[in-house]
């Protein structure tokens, strides 16, 4: 068959098992995911013999350390997508769920009802674990789903999604709420992205090509989440120690996540106390700092910063470090450099913190917290399917309601308009 | 001055005013809406007289008597636009409501902070009532907006521009938050809609034919509204009277408007009891009938519909009727040619109703009430931008939250991930 009709019948059958899933209840959907869960744990041998498949593929076409490491599938692997359905499984179902129903005037009462999306295609990079955690918030939402995960993993993802299969139908739903996609064809995301009539939204993972090759491509609307240069601001007024403590913790807990410090701001005032203590930190931990012309002359061995520098998401040891005149300027740049992922201040004044959080315009927004905390299992959203800092439908940790809609539902007794 | 220069020159002081709105507080803005309508007060002699040359260039041009009738700007036009100022004024700020603050395990609080989109640009035809209301909800939304009104409309328009820059500048708030574009020239709106870097959403308002031009040229979000082909299904459990009325209500309160009813739905076995009753009132008002089989052989004035009407959104005295088996074949109809604008079911049967409101996917669903009620005052809302047919972000009537997004906030006292 030819991709696009391959990818057509997959949308057809989405939109049919979309709309079964929008009425499933809540007992359902839930005992879809566990039954998933059993079928991933009777099915562990053929797992990791499927992925090992992928792995050797891999190895052989030269892929690297970190790449290889994703694609991993081990037991353990397995066992942490069980315990991510049952989680899952165990959140309240965010569909039916109505809100503010409240009488008008005129009698009638009006409210808000949350529903699914429809459907909803994720393309993902070759991590065999985004198939089972997408799987699950698509169908705990009500939501069909069509999955395009890296080719590399396709072994992999093929042998879950047998299992997902297995779930759904056990639990009298239909296997087709969950597609995987069969091909590594790569026409196959192109149509993914325009079947306006099929698909409702598409979430891509990865990296920011990927992310922006797909948002410049799709006639659906995308949910992205690009890049994360986030900073931290230590104000004239922070408490040293909660400073040291989350400006070291927000650059260094890890390095290649999207909620990772990338610049360091500080107050004049303060920055001859704390840059030594924090460069000491940094140094012994192998963090390279580039700084600004003021950094430089209080820390020998930082190098100076360059424009790109404010611009750049490291994802790496390395930390460009800025010092600024008072809060103005660090919501300036911050407002000009930011990704407008996440942004934290430092500081013990009640009126600048305030301001700090109106002022900067980021998916999240913190005082005296490391930006590390910008996730959705932090936030008690349960799980998230990604990161959003787009500004519409969804921003922040996107968890299940972010793959939801609202619909305004009116009761009446007969009104009518005079 | 070239259009793109002109364009980007208006961009880039929508972007600086746009962050000063976002930190305008509640009085200002409130402020800034009455010196407003003190200004169109003020002004009413001139507002009228560059309306008459607008008009006098429409007639000279051959517009039609409903686009005439559109354009027209009178006394009690001005004074209505006096009031919508007044009533915007009242409402309750959007921008800074923080909504579930709670604590996590972690001992950070999060909750999400009510923020403006940025900047807004709303493209519309030649109606200068429009050029008022768009700019009231935008202002006290805290965003910036550019307004791209009909070249009919263009010497109203100026004039009202010159009030809201007045009342601005009164209220010591940037005259930049509220810019209308001065040129007629078209490849103004291909500029506005592809100025990613300062407009974050575009507001179409108008035909189909626009929306969708402008849906598939923009590069920027779009929250549309597409046509309204809402239905009336008379359930075999209606109360008679009531089903009577509402479906007379939706059909001739209004005929040009996006919640008229366009296809009415009645079950079988009442249909032979309704329907000439119905017919009756329809013909007296002059509405025309067109039906399935059934329907005409019940309806002698009826005509036999074809596909094409169960897709068509009339706007004009003329309905569609079909009888169906029961409620699975209504919600069947309703899901495959419903614009998913509006729809209601008439019933007194509790289960029948519960099963309508979840099963259908329109962004407005009812029971026993005229589909006239959907619209933003009516629902409460205050005011409206329009009603937006897209699923993402604001589904149904716009009014000021339609207008916002929802960062997140994160209290806390120097937690760091461990």
């Amino acid at each position: 068959m030819e991709v696009a009709d391959y990818m057509n019948k997959l949308g057809q059958q989405a939109r049919k098992a979309g709309r079964e899933m929008s009425k499933a209840d809540s007992g359902k959907k839930n005992l879809a995911l566990l039954k998933i869960a059993e079928a991933l744990a009777s099915h562990k041998e053929t797992l990791v013999e499927q992925n090992q498949k992928d792995l050797m593929a891999g190895k052989k076409n030269g892929l690297d350390f970190a790449l290889l490491d994703r694609l991993e599938l081990n037991l353990a692997g397995i066992d942490s997508m069980i315990e991510g359905l049952e989680q899952v499984a165990s959140l309240a179902d965010p569909v039916g769920e109505i809100t503010d129903l409240s009488y008008r005037p005129s009698g009638i009462q009006v409210g808000q009802m949350r529903v699914p999306l429809g459907v909803i295609g994720i393309i993902y990079e070759s991590r065999p674990n985004v198939t089972i955690d997408a799987a699950a918030l698509c169908l705990k939402s009500g939501n069909a789903c069509i999955l395009r995960g890296g080719s590399e993993a396709i072994h992999s993802n093929q042998a879950i999604a047998v299992c997902i299969s297995e779930g759904l139908q056990a639990a009298g739903l239909p296997a087709e709420a969950v597609q995987v996609v069969e091909t590594t064809d790569r026409a196959a995301v192109g149509e993914l992205i325009t079947m306006n009539q099929y698909v409702d939204v598409i979430v891509p993972r990865g990296g920011k090509g990927l992310i922006e090759r797909i948002s410049q491509q799709a006639t659906i609307a995308v949910i992205k989440h690009l890049d994360g240069i986030c900073h931290v601001y230590i104000d004239e007024k922070a408490d040293i120690e909660k400073a040291i403590n989350i400006a070291f913790n927000a650059k260094t807990h890890r390095y290649g996540v999207c909620n990772a410090m990338e610049t360091l701001l500080l107050a004049e005032s303060v920055s001859a106390q704390v840059l030594p203590l924090l460069a000491e930190k940094y140094l012994k931990e192998g963090v390279e700092l580039r700084g600004c012309l003021k950094t430089c002359s209080l820390i020998p061995e930082c190098s100076r910063a360059t424009d790109e520098d404010w611009d750049t998401e490291y994802l790496a040891p390395i930390l460009s470090i800025k010092i600024v005149d008072n809060i103005d300027e660090a919501i300036e740049h911050i407002n000009q450099h930011s990704s407008s992922h996440t942004e934290t201040i430092v500081t013990e004044n009640y009126t600048l913190a305030r301001r700090f959080l109106r002022e900067v315009d980021s998916s999240s927004v913190m005082v005296n917290a490391s930006t590390r905390f910008a996730d959705g299992f932090e936030y008690g959203l349960g799980a998230e399917i990604g990161i959003s800092t787009d500004k519409l439908h969804a921003r922040g940790p996107v968890g299940l309601n972010g793959l939801t809609t609202l619909k305004y539902v009116v009761l009446g007794d007969g009104q009518i308009r005079v």
